[in-house]
């Protein structure tokens, strides 16, 4: 079987150094086309990243992110980790040529026909891509942004208790806010309690992903949800501290039980980059921790795509609890390419296109 | 008039070191006495501190950790900057001695007679003493955990309003855990979501000092607190991220005047080391910050003793908003010189002893 | 008398602001004029300051950085943050307008009618502001690299040995890159070994400044300088590495002395921002260390103008030492500030323009 | 072929779960005893390390470090990771007992008949085990301390051409000072220029090292070193600014050459855990740094074995650079483990016992 030729777009970011990361072995896609800024444009991969990677990886040449040089690069999948002021017109552009983009960016996130998709989640919400389908020749998928990427996993399993409400404080690594996007005198030995539209994006998002597909569209799951959040001094990993209130008394043991057989169905789809098990529960007292937990996810492949989750407190009908999500992994690049192994075993990529 | 021989137990820690920061120039105390472990014993406090301080402090020599070298040194109130388990029964010992001991050990704090204090917010509660002096010659005063300080102030002025419930997410700075109590290993550039009995502690003290003086007895507030702590790789200040919830809606701006009017009464007491205005509420988006903010408080002998409150978020009925406090100075050493200038005012000190 | 009106150009950078800091309530000086970008302009300096400061100071309007707002605001001495690139033709303007510029950028340093200064090495170097009034009606003064303030300064009393070589490796702050010059991702747990340009201005500047003035020329010192640079993830004060070898074996009691007795001379001037003893030789096994040196100098005025010596080790005729210098203090505004003070004594502006 | 079976003392701290990661799947050993403190025996390794490991390692009972467990262990090598005050009466012990120890502890390196090896510096010192092996049924072999293990690397090719003195300023990770040695208030955001101990043990082991086996002695190398040790806030890998002289001129080419030529004799001994290039000369202007090169070395065995050499810079006969070695992996766990494959090529081990 002939590999699928993809696109990364927005490769020397840190998001974008995990799609090639993820991208550069895998059993579904290959990588044909690597696009930047003009700044690196015309450059080797080698050249512009400090990962190590295969030598074929290494010498793609990295184009000006512009649809048609990606169009001729024969890419039938295009990843994107572009910021959403720059995908939006281009990932349409993109759809437009008959190209299924599986992006990072928050630009169509909450279009009506977009999946905002977590396969362990809401697998059936990429049914929505009939929509687009039927308008054009191609497609969008969206991953959530990286707090909600954590916290719409643990909250799922949550979800048959009957949620009340949800207060969420997260502390999120500077990764987050992109290679250039923090700098060191504001967060060195502090934490910045704010982050611009973040708190807005974890509520909204959030009930996309736990609505319901009805008649082709998603209706909100309108659960409130408080969010609070910070900056931290840590690279990779948002950790959050959650609170849920549910409609009644909850057991620990329910919950700890929900938590660890949450995606068992899932698996039965074998997509190479899903998570054993996508929530993992840990027992010491002090755990998650960014540091230790952050790669979560096995198997190998699977690093990363993990949820740790820890600290299960249970007071009557309240729970608190700890959750870590690695922010450019399952948070963002990962969970991209997660999403388009959902839709391969689908027959959204195949089907259309055919391979190589 | 003279000045009140002090004593300073466990001098050489990072809170015994405020202590000493605040008494050595203090309007109403003299620093008569350091102590420390065998260790420090015989030399100048010039010696083992890293601060800049008074040569006639630097002089100063220090004692081991003892009853009789207090006594010996003339001091009638001591401050205790030990930890719980050595100075159990040693601040009960210079009680029986007739000495005024203002502690920061987490060991009486939750004691029936024992008041624990933030003039602020409780000075009522400083009655208790007289129960305490029934039975010794001297008492015992306790200024609550770190976190408490900061967030029992908070909440203080919105309990006019019927709090239901309390949720709290703290982000420790590790000066909290003591000189040697954060292994840098263990924290750098990263995140721990647990210290040991910290929660237990600002549910229990939260609501003894919110509590009410019923005759001779503090009745709990019987608050509902939900806390979350974590350690964060910060050098001084706890961050927290609270919600509470009301029994029913309350404007944005009724809440934001209750925090701004807040402590005025208190002033009226002229304590010198009590801020102008308790509660500093920001209007910047991204404060308070530990590094920005910690130091909050006028005049200057109150720096540090100021609660800054920010990112204030009402909907309906529950409200948001970070709050930061100086976890040695308000949180520890500040917060018993505070309760030792209210007790001189009250004539708790001088009404017993007599200056020298 | 009246104090003479300055202007500070790029105020709300890290620099800028230590010079409104030390300018603030100067003896001498008092500020008329601030400016920054175009972003700032028009805000008062109290919306755009995360510091402290005098509320008189707090309500002053930033102007765009223009020559004519300045030359407007009657400024007879300029204080300039600004980048190299910017104010390069700036500076000359303004001294082509007869204004006394102090500036910390580089563009001028190695200008041969300029004076690279720091009074306790080379006041005498201010005579060539001299040649320099005879073209124009002002002058410019340039105080050193951050680097460089330190390290001439620990040379300067070792010259008398006869210095054959120096190996420098750094430890720079992250403040030395400015407020957005180092981004978290990169340094922190990290060091940068590289920092662009600098080691060639190490040794340039030093060898100007330790050089000799000769018929209103500066002759080089034709030192060897060895530097090695890098960035550390510390938030101010630079520390160096330093290792000497002289022509003959010189005894480590004598280099000490050599330390102690340094600047005595520049005393009888009596600046104010001059600290009583410019260098301190620190006996503590274990420093200077940033976090705990950063701020020496005495008294108040001239905290972080000292710099701070330790570590002394003689081998034969090799002498190695750690030095510590406050680099936006002694390495950036305080070292301005204090060269206009020099100038102010030496009558170089008040004779040229007289007081308001 | 049956595995050697092995035993790591001190498995808990930072160097003995490198040497448990090394070993858990080692062609040559297998893991037959662990051993800590009285404090975590009893319990399973998976218990008390938050690594991965393999699941036969993780239920390892870790046995009380003695010679007596280890003995009945069967094993015929042992790691030893334990702090020199504790190894050496117990190394020497088991010496007695016919064991070949492999000790990263400085009890026995400046031992006159115990190798201070680095297999690809001075593979000739392993003769001295036959003097031990004339008094004793076992020997000690020791590896460097963590800074010489990278500085002797860079050293030996430039031997050829005539070392004259090396200054060397060391950039110290925390991992160096033990899982427990450095406290987070000490060296958040700071430096200290100071090691206990340090600069005498790169004086003397690099001396040892780089001396010539003269009739079953080691003849000093007699290089005159000027170290000058710091410890700075990065998890692992000391970065050193190095500067050398040497007796005459050498071309940047020349030593280029050096660098990348240096090792290449001891490939043909095809230890599993030597990397293909022990240095590995980088070009980029800003590296080596800890965080991006720290785990240097191919094949996967062997990251963290290479030390990174950057920023070359010559200057007639001085030439400078930094260099990076990962401080529990080639400075110590991984270097004891590659010394014990090099003792086994050359028979020490099957030799002596025979493979069980």
């Amino acid at each position: 079987m002939k590999k699928i030729k993809t696109a990364v777009l927005g490769c020397t970011g840190l998001v974008g150094r995990q799609f090639v990361r993820l991208l550069e072995n895998h059993p579904f896609f290959v990588l044909a086309c690597l696009t930047a800024s003009a700044r690196s444009a015309g450059k080797s991969y080698g050249e512009v990243s400090t990962d190590f990677c295969r030598p074929v990886v290494a010498a793609l040449c990295i184009r000006e992110t512009r649809a048609a040089a990606v169009i001729r690069s024969g890419a039938r999948v295009v990843f994107s980790a572009l910021p959403a002021a720059v995908s939006n017109e281009l990932e349409e552009e993109l759809r437009r040529s008959g190209i299924c983009v599986f992006s990072n960016s928050g630009a169509h996130r909450l279009d009506a026909a977009v999946p905002l998709l977590i396969p362990e989640v809401n697998a059936d919400h990429l049914e929505l891509v009939q929509s687009q389908l039927r308008e054009h020749p191609g497609f969008i998928v969206t991953n959530p942004n990286c707090v909600v990427s954590g916290l719409a996993m643990a909250l799922k399993p949550l979800t048959t208790f009957g949620l009340r409400n949800v207060m969420v404080t997260t502390f999120q690594a500077v990764s987050g806010g992109g290679r250039r996007g923090v700098v060191a005198w504001d967060i060195m030995g502090n934490v910045v309690p704010y982050i611009a539209g973040e708190e807005e994006k974890i509520v909204r998002e959030t009930n996309k992903i736990l609505g319901s597909l009805k008649e082709a569209r998603i209706e909100s799951s309108h659960l409130e949800i408080y969010p609070s959040c910070s900056r931290v001094p840590v690279r990779e990993g948002h950790l959050q501290s959650v609170t849920v209130e549910f409609r009644q008394p909850v057991a620990s043991k329910t919950l700890a039980a929900a938590f660890a057989s949450f995606g068992t169905g899932s698996r039965q789809l074998a997509l190479p980059s899903a998570p054993v098990r996508p929530i993992l529960l840990l027992g010491n007292e002090d755990r998650p921790q960014p540091l230790l937990d952050v790669h979560a996810g096995e198997p190998l492949r699977a690093r990363g795509m993990a949820v740790s989750v820890g600290r299960l407190r249970v007071h009557e009908n309240r729970c608190s609890f700890f959750l870590l999500v690695h922010n450019t992994v399952r948070g963002a690049a990962g969970g991209s390419v997660l999403n388009a192994e959902l839709a391969f075993k689908k027959n959204l990529l195949g089907g259309l296109h055919g391979h190589d």
